[in-house]
């Protein structure tokens, strides 16, 4: 997490990890899409960052909702963050999301794992469209269709449970599985 | 319905009548919306209709699915042969519509009624970011504001059941009611 | 389709086939489970039935809704019809299905096939509480745990799209694919 | 909130106020029903609770998600907590809340409004079906019907955006508003 968000947030590094020890933090999780005029899914984002471990991970966008943070103008923040400035994300209607995902730091109580904190993230489908570039952190964004990107869900390439939830995604918008 | 959808729909006028007394009629219903950035509805597209009663109608925007098209291509089809060719809706991604309508012949069966047959309509809010006017047989397209249109629809001037959908469409954007 | 439907449904033979070549066909799906006190997933139903072609198939509860039937009617007889009378399910509070599956007579328009009609099914999770046994031409009702029904499912050995609405109803209910 | 409720928090109450003026807290809200056989919502439970000011408030269910808590569990807890232990609540299969409410300290950012903190409410509408009666501080639970609940709801007896969820779940599964 980026200084800027730390904060944003008004809590210095240390009180966020003391929090996360002890609260369900609220997160949302975006699979970022290109859609044609039809409303059909074409491509998938997917954002390139080397892990701790060496690996080169396949994530979607996600990250922490801040106090007094609407969740539309965290997914606006997190999308432009990501993507960058330039991405124009089409924020959804209705704060219903497409499924909720549970991380547990202690793997196997659900099929999300994030070894940091307990994080609820609400996950929407967000098409995007401007010009998207990868920022931060990420060394690249790969654009797939969705036939490839549930492939690489399906390979385990993609840590966290990230895989799972792009494969719900694609179920919620009727692409076979 | 119009003589183009009637031929699009591979039916005469007969046999169409004839279906009606007999099977559910597959129908999409649409709230057309305006949306900012954020993706907050700022306005509800109304058509007027003169009824047959010689009062005016406040409708949503709704048609029949034809035989072999896509429940996506309906939908645009149905916001273009309303709001007119310029309107651009987008198209929702997933088919999971936000309710299911059951018009029936009979009223008080369902909070929706519709004389002439049973439909079975899925409903989706569609924002439109293009030229709107209103086409064939409508007197006017009006766009008030989400408190207005709860109002209205509170107020039993949309008929069959609109009002009531609308409110539902309402409440699934998160506006309180 | 069983002599009881044809003739609650007002329509003979002749007639249905008729419309089934003009006319989308309102359809429910149901994916049929046992669920813990916790509401999650322990297993699901699949009917097996020999397929004109002389093999097994493995399906899930699905039917026509009539004329002026309600879904949440349709859901119960197509279950008590292809479960049994005493297999007590509990029918969704909401119309808003999980997915809405189209199957198309012409392959591969979706990922959906019916070569005898274009179908527009309102898909549901229905929890079944009581005793169940097959009925009518369904050679048995095999219980399989969600792994296991995704794996079947992922076979191809569900024909005309079922192992896709299966998967997607999994997805759905938070199961990992 | 009760000391138990507190200490199972791992939280002690000055670490939890602290959290709260910092943190979006992850909350569950349930608005409780009974239905029948067919799974149409015949009557809502409301808490009545004297609030700080000496009146007396119609609430739902709601409560705090603990860290390392199942949503699914969180939700079967609250409903004991508020409805008594043979309440048997009938838990959603799906993690996909019917819509998700932003409860602000600020009043007028959404229609949802707590003093004390942000929480992020994921709303579920729950059938209960055993023996319910008023626990802890609530003075008693009434059971009304989905108009009377309409009815209560609109006149605003509801506190804190209650009753904009609660008519929101009436839409949801398709009560007329």
């Amino acid at each position: 997490m980026s200084e800027t968000e730390t904060s944003a947030g008004w809590l210095t590094r240390e009180q966020l990890r003391d929090a996360r020890e002890r609260l369900p933090i609220v997160y949302v999780s975006v699979v970022p899409v290109r859609v044609d005029e039809r409303g059909v899914v074409t491509t998938i984002g997917l954002l390139l960052r080397a892990s701790s471990e060496g690996t080169i991970d396949r994530e979607l966008v996600s990250g922490r909702v801040l106090y007094h943070e609407r969740i539309r103008d965290a997914l606006i923040r997190h999308v432009e963050k990501d993507l960058g400035p330039l991405s124009m994300p089409r924020i959804p209607l209705s704060p219903q999301p497409f499924t909720v995902a549970e991380y547990f730091p202690t793997p196997g109580v659900t099929p999300f794992h994030d070894p940091r904190q307990h994080a609820v993230a609400l996950a929407f489908v967000v098409p995007v469209m401007g010009d998207c570039s990868p920022q931060q952190n990420a060394l690249d964004l790969a654009w797939v269709t969705p036939d490839e990107a549930a492939a690489l869900a399906a390979l385990g390439e993609m840590d966290g449970g990230h895989g799972v939830l792009l494969r719900q995604a694609l179920a919620h918008v009727g692409h076979p599985l």
